[in-house]
């Protein structure tokens, strides 16, 4: 039988007067405290992501790894990924989340041929089905890992030879069958390849042409099976690539529109990939969800001052109130999740670090979501919100809403009533209130 | 009768051997030489935008106006209105562009009453009529100012006021009679207030359901009046506000068709906006012609150090061949152009800078085209993508391509046929040749 | 006598308990609370700057002014500009500010000659002394505007033409005279024109030359009259010209140690110039005060998704935090202070959003403050870090940081000792401590 | 003895005319063709760098290898570094680059102790010695590689643990030696990890003031070793880390100038990293050469649209003239030279796309000399901007200039004078000779 891997860490418990060096506790995160008529873990739907926590060895593109794991001895046997599993099981029951997240490749290894790669997967899914049943964790999605192995090198789905297309296809295929054997509540595509390093090898259309044909194989072979989770895609802007066809949320959906697929799909929307398309930290999880294509939330951030995707711990406490705003908004995230697509930095190398960090990121969604649930239940924001735009609910201004008028009437309008008086916005009002939200409410 | 404006200045000649210093003379735009079947006048179909080159002053947010011109005393009256007209068509006539664009505020003042500032536009809508006729100018797209006056500090079809919006639906109506009078060839939305400064303060869906009614108000108006101008929107993804809604060209596609609007527009794409989303130079304009969406260009560039919109003339003869190579691609840019929505720096106080602008840009365009026509004529990059998606044209990849294959053929086929080939991108072979052509053939 | 400019407001009183919705109310500054052996006022040594919050009119480089004030007429008379004094000093009375900025052009308006602009500017010092002593404000600092005027487009200082250069010497001679006269207690100098737009017409190292000679001239005079406030050089990358010679803290600092100016001039570090040039946050004003330079900071933020200066008023506690962490590390910013160069949206066009933006800030930066006394008194991150470089201090170590080892010593150390552990960064145990720190304690 | 690495590839010929498709020849960069008095190949000074050409393996961060060579079976021992280093010195010959720079750790394998580290590196530097004579090639510069090893990761010589700055002392020591040896003509430290993750835990002073005593016992060793090459620093402003210290060329030279350092080094400017610390492409090389620092370029490129480094041949000829303007302008580069850091993208997998690169880059600066020095020949530009200044040859610009003015001349000046009148920038006349010197001339 397995060693522990955690021997020094006793399931994390919430003790909001911990001393201010103690940080593998809860101060905020209380599973079964209701808010607004839920639990805390039913709005929060926490998630940790099987690639960061248990594959990521600190290696980056100027170092080599630099994180080695007791139970974990670098091979790519099965014992080994047995190993992990179990590691990783005994992560989540302490930690307290009740939801994971993997690729394919994350938890088992690439055989020698295609046959031996499945027999592989099937072997560590049949020990992913005892272990979920026995700690009581879920599946909230699983992902296929099309971007690491060099045949994806120009693609997966977009890629100029038929013959990776169909490997990426044979992939997914067993991807979505092991997904709905694991109870998957959603099935997520990333499309790490799924760009372009320089338009002049580049044929947009046929490419473009070739992932709509690849989304509609899957919605047809999901269909064939009867599984029932959610499908996702991600948005990322650039990286690895230069282009991402998957820019950002509103890409993704020009996209799914224009091939009629919006309504088999939703978004899995990752705040350091809204980041590095410009947007602010909140944007595309906004933007998302008044669109009605808000599926699920990587929950991470990156420094508004890199480049790059750096998948840290979301622990800014003002953008996780912004978020769970938005959340409780649209009635939950359900079967969505928050999930930790967030790493420990290559410098924390302990095991407990691994630990620190997702307490402290639980604890930030967490007093964002009390913050939020108190500014959503005073109201204070949203009546004014409403009072803004009130000028709409009669007269010309709800013939503009329902579409009726033109612009003779708006003409009309205008040539009565003269200009209109000018109205401050009062950013500063609105702003102010909402760091009384987040700061001084308990 | 009226003075001339540039007195100095002799119409542009074409003088391919002219020395290093003189930058008054074109060494490549040669308006009759024919490229590929039309005249490079065809093909590039330069325009001159009236607000940067006959109402820009220098002002700029840290310091006041730096360019007086000799016909132009600052004053809001239509004299002086009028003398600036002249000023414009014989510019346009002495550097040889056959189009112009304008916003209805441009050329005309702000009355004290909505009625005066018509009666003020026909005015001098007549002038320009006679003035376009004179000279064999066109009007390539009119637009509507929805953005400087402080009534739309807040929006214009995205106002939280419905009387603003009313004052947007009067001045569109106004535009689009006037547009047709003077029968130009496209009308363009540009929404610089359509967007947030704060999400606090904002209800996304009902401002984006606005714009949408908007829209159609607008499909509805030119239909009756029998308006044949196509309509653009220009995309920008920021600045004057902190998001605009129509952020770049696949937001703007994502826009219309979730409002069934895409049948009715097409896109602007301005390089400069393309830049501040995030993306190379040219990748709207090729991605807006790749979705059918391309209607016409604002010829112009940003510093890409920079993060604000600085309307630079276009002076990179490699992006320039990027650009022409999709337009010839395309089939030509008509009814759209290049419009020069580009200014002098307002270091730039000489009336001779806003000729070298424009000269110096119009001779990149037409170098840009010379090269990619040679690049297309030849055929030597075309081939070898061709030839990159080979794979495509039978077999399984012909079923991948006419969208009958499904995962499990995928499947089947990798198990029959093992891994794939690697094969090389060759990135560094395509820009080699690609340099070849800007920089080597005359 | 002056009618009262804002009639509807009272003095801004300390109301921590107030509901959620009044945001004219400190729920966090008390000016005469002590923490850490000051009182809040003399840390925080809050100063108003006159241009954004008196000057400024909502223009915008795609708007026209949308602000309008009961007290401004917008004419460039003297008794406008008296007008406006009075309101100033009535706002900082209500306020509570005690310190307060400005450029010489803001305050008095341009004559016809060289002479009546230093005269209306004497008039407008006179009044200002008198409402100084009469409300007990003091000067943080004065600066001139070298930048606004068409003279100075190509530059102040680094000027083409040595006739700009010698405006702006006269500019600067008198301002030091003015500044004086006013008791200031430091001198700023923002080189908005100092750069350039492109290197082709620029000659760096005349300018560079120039700049410093200037710098050299500024110290003979302020010598020559005994001005003792501190000389301050405020960084910011670009914007308005495409490169700034004052780029970040540690060009500066590169630039006055080479003309050896060091010694008379520290810096004014503004939050949203740092960002802009591409660091975190509160980058510049930690690696100032590391160089022993940082002499006082423009408060303030940029959004870190936007590319330009936009001024707004710092909201986000957290950095507020780091910024106040830093402050009383050195042991407070005085003759220096926190000047909020920071201005109301454009559509924040109200008399009171100019309370409110400036009563939020000021209550950042006090829960800043306190939360960053609480974290220093604790000692809990200080006693970790200490922990973190403590093998610096015997041995090798201490030899290495007294600089008497050698390269030979240190192979020999290896060669005896072999490869150092790895020891973890624990970056999210630090993140999390201080998230405590700026979230949980009262 | 070997077998040949590159058996398809013939060496590189000068072939001005060959087919567009043909890339493996040289249409600009003829060694011995004379420009302004040197040859080609000394203006120029091309070296090859060996990490990136001889060490990569197409690893990023999202997927691994995809290159692989028939010379390198991918173990870390002797035999397997001999082969590479033969298979490189065949491709130093067949491409004719004179120069080439190294790592350390590249050419040789880390051992069990540093015992066999050094014993390794002695071994590979015996071969390399042998290579050089053989086949005439040159050590433009060595360095050490304190980055990849995860000793490392918190920083080396601003590493907070002692020991980890030994190895990087020990590391340096051995490293100088070996460059002695192989007759390098400088020594770089590029400090990838010199700089933090978080402010949190780091203590900033300390950190610099450890690396300038770092950087004193290099000067000391390498005096006594009585090495004469130039010692260099490269400047990168983030990545890996989040913040470096070495963030662009003036920072650096704050940091040289503040330890009275500024003597011993020059800069090794590659724009990749100048473009990511947000300047333009040719900044920091103007702007080092500017201040006397620059000694050596690595000549590469990123996309302006992307947050990291790319490391990609520099392809575009309008850069490439303005870095050659610069380096004729100081006389060129010598003993510092154009290094290629720069590496193939990981989907261009074949070898001879290494050569293609190369070729390709080396064809770019050979175009950029080759119009740099019509341009300054002809003095077109020289001129202007000679005459744009040429009001501090006299007068009071004369005192400014030498430093003999008063602000009270200043003054005095302008009393008289008056306001000065407003002069032109003309950047669009400089920009459009600019382009005829990159387009026109051959």
């Amino acid at each position: 039988d397995m060693k522990e891997a955690f021997p020094d860490i006793s399931p994390i418990a919430y003790r909001p007067d911990a001393p201010a060096d103690e940080t593998l506790v809860f101060r905020h995160y209380n599973p079964s405290q209701q808010v607004m008529g839920r639990s805390m873990q039913e709005w929060l739907r926490f998630s940790v992501c099987y690639w960061h926590s248990f594959r990521a060895t600190g290696l980056d593109p100027f170092g080599g790894p630099t994180i080695t794991r007791s139970w974990d001895d670098g091979s790519d046997t099965l014992e080994n990924a047995k190993r992990r599993m179990h590691a990783a099981f005994e992560f989540f029951a302490k930690l307290g989340n009740k939801y994971w997240t993997f690729h394919d490749r994350d938890i088992a290894p690439e055989g020698s041929s295609w046959q031996e790669t499945n027999r592989n997967l099937d072997e560590m899914v049949e020990l992913a089905a005892q272990l979920q049943k026995q700690h009581g964790i879920k599946l909230l999605w699983a992902t296929c890992n099309l971007f690491s192995h060099p045949r994806y090198m120009n693609g997966a789905a977009s890629n100029p030879d038929a013959h990776v297309f169909a490997c990426a296809g044979a992939a997914v295929r067993k991807g979505l069958e092991v997904a709905h054997k694991l109870g998957a509540e959603n099935f997520v595509f990333w499309g790490g390849r799924e760009g372009f390093q320089t338009l002049l090898n580049t044929d947009l259309n046929k490419e473009m042409k070739h992932m709509a044909n690849f989304f509609r194989m899957v919605v047809a072979y999901k269909e064939k099976i009867g599984f029932k989770g959610q499908l996702l895609i991600e948005p990322k802007p650039k990286e690895p690539t230069r282009h991402q066809y998957d820019y950002d949320a509103m890409t993704v959906i020009a996209f799914l529109k224009t091939h009629q697929l919006d309504k088999h799909f939703k978004l899995n929307i990752e705040p350091n990939h809204t980041m590095l398309a410009g947007h602010s930290y909140e944007h595309d999880v906004v933007m998302a969800s008044a669109m009605g294509m808000l599926g699920s939330i990587d929950a991470n951030t990156g420094s508004p001052d890199l480049g790059w995707d750096t998948d840290q711990f979301p622990m800014d406490v003002k953008a996780a109130t912004m978020v769970m705003k938005t959340v409780i908004e649209q009635g939950g995230l359900q079967p969505g999740g928050l999930n930790f697509d967030a790493k420990v930095r290559r410098e924390s190398t302990d095991p407990r670090d691994l630990f620190i960090g997702h307490v402290g990121a639980m604890d930030t969604m967490a007093r964002g979501l009390k913050a939020a649930a108190r500014l959503i239940q005073e109201g204070t924001l949203a009546r004014a919100v409403q009072q803004r735009y009130s000028s709409y609910k009669s007269g010309l201004g709800h013939k503009i809403s329902n579409g009726t008028a033109t612009l003779e009437d708006c003409e009309a309008y205008v040539l009565k009533h003269g200009n209109p008086s000018v109205t401050s916005g009062q950013q500063e009002h609105y702003e102010t209130i909402f760091n009384h939200y987040v700061h001084d409410l308990k």
